[in-house]
């Protein structure tokens, strides 16, 4: 199992619409096969300066790979992720 | 529900038994009362320098504080945290 998560601040402002379809639109990511265990979360730490996360589980590396390479998670990042992030942190856990 | 996690990286070499020593040090804080779903992970994005990571979950905010708070938590990070972790940084997560 790996556990792909990424924190991440958007440039758009608290509570914003704009926000809030961006949200709206990473539902998509949860459809693509292979993701297990999809969550949107709140980040909610003092100490950093992300706002937002995304969890997912894959059950192995080719698994992620596939994902890494679909076309819904490819034209995500072009459209939405790389114009509306501001900044983030990917942070991937296998067992120890 | 809160999701503490912290992503880290020890002073010992990879593989050592001084690594294998503190992660089983580290066991203890499963055990203190409010800690639910302790996990310890691998780090394994080669997109930060990061090895290793805890993840537990909390109940609510006074759970989490009670943790903070607890003897063997404050232990753990004098005796075994600071001396021996090299760099880290907490996210905490919430359902959004």
């Amino acid at each position: 199992m790996i556990r792909h998560t990424v924190v991440f601040r958007l440039k758009h402002p608290e509570g914003s619409d704009a926000e809030l379809a961006f949200m709206e639109a990473a539902r998509v990511l949860a459809a693509i096969p292979g993701v297990q265990a999809f969550e949107q979360l709140r980040q909610v730490s003092p100490k950093n300066d992300f706002r937002f996360g995304f969890s997912m589980e894959f059950a192995d590396a080719d698994a992620y790979r596939a994902y890494d390479l679909h076309p819904d998670h490819v034209a995500f990042v072009r459209e939405r992720w790389l114009p509306e992030v501001e900044a983030f942190m990917e942070i991937d856990y296998a067992p120890l």
